[in-house]
């Protein structure tokens, strides 16, 4: 973690192509195996496996598991656009479950855009499919942006 | 996961009781450190410890660490309120992010109450707090209830 | 309201196009000057005209502007894709504010679109924009549905 | 319109005392019948009256009813905690319906309340209830603050 580069000098697109793409750079994202595959103008996608380690007491997987992916996807597509220097972060997340998530769904993407990016607030959306393009869930969130 | 208990002729508090004090009885939970302190009738109490294991890349607590804590809460609140053999499932959440969670800031403690108990359909709300009441995160879910 | 045709002998798609169309079908629709303009499968298009009679003390269009017409087209998306006799209520909706909308912002367009249409629930989406397609408000629904 | 006292001399609260009980001054909340009814500390009544008027074609009060009333709620929640010439506005509302509003549903009240009133941010939640305590719908919301 003392390794980071320095965040001032790097637009959040060059801060995910860089930080993102290095190990262990989000713990979390490790600990429940979700990865950034893709980052566009606008956009960024996930991959992630499901497994009997992220399930709930129902023996699904638990509402946390689609929620992290979703935020991860939304808050890397709002970084995008991003210039040099600017932070961000989470004011409000939403997620709608449509079907529940098993370990035998297999991997799942999940695609976030930025639907405003404004000077002072952000809003984005995202979809979590399987590998057929089958819906498990969706979400949208706010951010707010600033300028140290 | 073969030695659950019989689902259907657990009311919803008493499954609570019996299977999440068990080890080991949400997966997602022991991943990230989160357990379940006490259940009323309506509401149930998580504690979460937060730790750099579960950060994103900007250094703090990623959103889907409180999300996965509010969803648990407000789906064990929501389930204090069923019968025998009534399943539910999440169908919408919402948080808000107030404050940034690091490691530094200690035990968390989150309540779950729910607002509305219908018979089809049910609403809660929850809040994370630090040891000195603090508001980190709050937010609402809508859960789907039914008979089997 | 008498005058009403049978609900059960149409399905949503033909309930939209008979009685939306029809004068006073919808009395807030005409309280707050809202139009349905277009159905199709899945989708629903309404327009609005902003006026200073829908405006806040903060003297911009109410919050619950936006969000009627938010309401609106997502909750007749979801209905064209219903069978005939099938009912369907908001359950849950959320709007983001993205800029304030003025009586000079003129017309108005929001279309809905159905993101998951399920047996028991269904999600869509919608976006506020104006005639050059600048973005106002977004938001997001659920829809329990229900055969009587 | 043009008698509005001077926004930057006044506090949240004197704001809502002097301008929103005077006539006119929310042209939406006139032709809703909606009315503010008390202020506290990070507090806001409102009180409603359902009619046909509000209704959907389904003979039913739109979502948008409950929804522009619970946005005025809390946004006047929010302002309570604002000082002298600090503007505000609603980024992100969101509205749980929890039963169905008709005309003979009777008087309404919606009391707001803040649940975090931050530098930049606020966050408010409110319910919809009838005489008799019964609650039809509640929601929460985010808001921006900001200095001129």
């Amino acid at each position: 973690m003392n390794d980071l580069p320095d965040f001032d000098n790097l637009t959040g697109r060059e801060f995910l192509e860089r930080i993102w793409a290095g190990p262990g750079a989000s713990p979390l994202g490790v600990l429940l195996d979700m990865r950034l595959i893709d980052v566009g103008d606008g956009t960024a996608t996930f991959e992630a496996v499901p497994s009997r380690k992220f399930y709930n007491p129902q023996q699904r997987c638990h509402g946390g598991f689609a929620a992290a992916l979703i935020d991860s996807a939304l808050g890397c597509a709002v970084q995008t656009k991003l210039g040099k220097g600017v932070q961000f972060g989470t004011v409000e997340l939403k997620v709608n479950y449509v079907r529940p998530i098993f370990e035998e769904t297999g991997r799942l993407t999940c695609e976030g855009k930025v639907i405003h990016a404004g000077a002072r607030m952000s809003t984005a959306e995202a979809r979590v499919i399987d590998a057929k393009g089958k819906l498990y869930a969706h979400g949208s969130g706010t951010f707010m942006v600033f300028n140290r």
